[in-house]
């Protein structure tokens, strides 16, 4: 555990400088253990470096673009060898077409596309379609549900306005009672519900979509002729090969897609049902780098490999032994996890510890033996990880417990966690 | 002028079935000749080809982003250099620290960097630090200029809802008594003035802003305690390698950037004044590819061309040579134009053509003879131009101009354009 840390520390100082805050945004290091890396200067497959040259396996997949392995050798070749031929240029390229006509393949609900750069566009996009479609304000969201950072949906709205978020309507997630509540205080002016394929809020133990909430939810809108709109930002090709809730029955008429569309590079997209074409076709929104070619190479390479390997079956089986291990390196030390959320997409919390002092004690633990996982946020596994990788995981984690056991009595929490979660 | 169309035709064919109406967003064709290809294949310098192979000398640069040439070869490099590294990661790379160091040396008023991947989240953050500064909500804004295409700023303003611009106030670009009464309007709720370095609105003449104007919007802004927002998205680096407004001696407190600053790799950035500095870091605002370091790369390698190269000079003298030419090739058929705008960044319409058919009718004889040229948004001048480039784009528009007038009498106004100018 002799790290490296003056690089972080001397980048951290310049960039109180010219950096709000020191830095911003989902990538801050403000709300993780002291013992976190702000700065990264390499990635590949599944492992990252810091600036201080310590490596790291990744469990956090940069907050969700890598499905396949950093730097991987054929989606980057597909990047650069269209990068070299162009980019964003005056119109879009062929490719546009291409990876539309991909998508409304791989997708069962997709009949058109529309490219955006921020998964934030996707799901601004989606709610202006809903509006244009139905010509109605209100939209439904689940209590605490991330959709993005613009004015309408931040989780922090400070210099936003009232009137950015007049037309949302709380409902709980899984809660048939709350959502049908919701629509009924919507009545006549439903433009559309918004909802993620499962709970995966910051803090909190994730929850798989109940079968009948699912149902529930298309009722509603099937109800009120308005659209259900599926954020498939996160949650996109690391449940399922196509929509999310397919596995359910249950289709939504607008997708919104980002993250892992292109394996990192920078793309997201709105997929939608033939119902809702007239009013995409219809809305003006677009962006300096919406039509870029590059992106949309890789995105067709990721696709490839998404129709053809078994990358997910991969993931699922990875996350299941990692789960299991963590359970038992947990119990080792006497502590019990609460392992929430599909396995490949693993919410990982101590079962006692309402200020995350546990939690920020043992991920700060387990950065310094090489190994990132994320305290609060669902973490990700990506395909490049490997059998070798979560035994070295394992390993870094029963060291980890231990740490934290002998330091049982001397922890404390986060100053902004404890503020935030307001225990 | 055996131009081949069928790729472009058959791509738009296959578009038409999984893109909403064809095409979206600004580079959709939809508002330009019926002879202007869809879809490129291949972009170097100041040079594109269609997917049907046919050349162009291209004058709109991606609509900004190509500043030094398609494809750079210095640019690029540092891009891939950086990409076989890392680019979306976990946490941000060194590299943003030396970008924001960097640009708050280049550009007079900043004093911090905030990065992102549209101009419009820029516009959009801008609006929101401006809030969370004063704690008020009105924003002046000039009346058809383009802030972005958010639900906020779109131009048109289908699926969205009159709340997203509840608090924009109205005023005339230039002019100093309706800035003046749009701020008298707002009082006691004033947030910000956000506002174009130049009017470079579509379908109508480009003004250079006066001097009393640019200094009226200070001390408005000033006045109140409110911020003054420029856009510099579209024209940032290309009227000056500061601030736009610096050679009048005004000063905003934040600028938004985005399309030429790496070159036409995907980023954006909101700099700021020390003023806006505690509420830019209370927000909350990202993206997932806010931090990918690839085009922190290419944005370092441009300022390097900014600083120590001649394109602004060299582009503004293209620009002349351009103009000056034009206006002689367009007397000798008969035409007046009105070039409008820095050269570096043209307007170039018609003196008589209320309905555009003139224009039209030219841009599209132009595209057939290789020069791409818009016929109602400003045009932009790249480094890559050269003096041989000029005269061949000359040499088409003399024939061009011919063309027009031998048309005369057949013209007829593009549709959809007829009916928004409402002539």
């Amino acid at each position: 555990m002799t790290r490296r840390t003056s690089a972080d520390a001397a980048l951290r100082a310049r960039a109180a400088a010219v950096i709000p805050g020191g830095m911003y945004g989902h990538e801050s290091t403000a709300l993780l253990p002291a013992e976190f890396p702000q700065f990264f200067s390499r990635a590949k497959g599944a492992r990252l470096w810091d600036a201080d040259g310590n490596a790291y396996i990744d469990l956090m997949c940069a907050y969700g673009p890598n499905l396949l392995g950093y730097c991987d050798p054929e989606i980057d070749a597909a990047f650069t060898t269209q990068l070299a031929h162009g980019d964003a240029m005056t119109g879009p390229s062929p490719l546009i077409v291409e990876l539309a006509e991909e998508l409304t393949q791989q997708v069962a609900h997709a009949q058109w596309a529309l490219f955006c750069k921020n998964g934030t566009d996707a799901t601004s996009m989606a709610v202006t379609v809903a509006r244009a479609h139905t010509k109605r304000r209100k939209i439904l969201v689940a209590k605490g549900a991330y959709h993005g950072a613009a004015a309408w949906c931040t989780p922090n709205p400070i210099g936003t306005l009232p009137d950015d978020r007049a037309h949302l309507i709380p409902f709980a997630y899984n809660d048939v009672a709350s959502l049908e509540r919701a629509a009924r205080e919507a009545e006549g002016d439903l433009a559309g519900v918004l909802v993620s394929p499962f709970k995966h809020d910051g803090f909190v133990d994730q929850e798989l979509p109940a079968r009948a909430f699912a149902h529930a939810v298309r009722s509603v809108c099937d109800r009120a002729k308005a659209l259900l709109i599926m954020d498939e930002v996160r949650g996109g090709f690391r449940l399922s090969r196509s929509g999310s809730w397919t596995h359910l029955g249950v289709e939504p008429d607008l997708s919104a897609w980002g993250k892992c569309l292109a394996n990192g590079h920078p793309l997201s997209a709105l997929l939608g049902s033939e119902v809702a074409r007239a009013a995409a076709s219809r809305i003006y929104t677009t962006g300096s780098f919406w039509f870029a070619a590059a992106p949309m190479a890789a995105a067709l390479a990721t696709l490839r490999r998404i129709r053809e390997t078994d990358y997910l079956e991969r993931m699922q089986r990875l996350g299941a032994q990692l789960r299991e291990g963590l359970a038992k390196a947990a119990a080792a030390s006497g502590y019990t996890l609460r392992q929430t959320g599909p396995p490949q997409m693993p919410q990982i919390l101590f079962a006692d510890d309402p200020d995350f002092r546990r939690g920020f004690a043992f991920t700060g633990e387990l950065v310094q033996r090489g190994v990132y996982l994320h305290p609060w946020h669902n973490n990700f596994v990506c395909a490049a990880l490997s059998e070798d990788d979560v035994r070295e995981v394992l390993g870094a984690a029963e060291e980890a417990f231990a740490a934290v056991r002998r330091r049982e009595g001397t922890l404390v929490p986060h100053a902004r966690v404890k503020a935030m979660v307001g225990v």
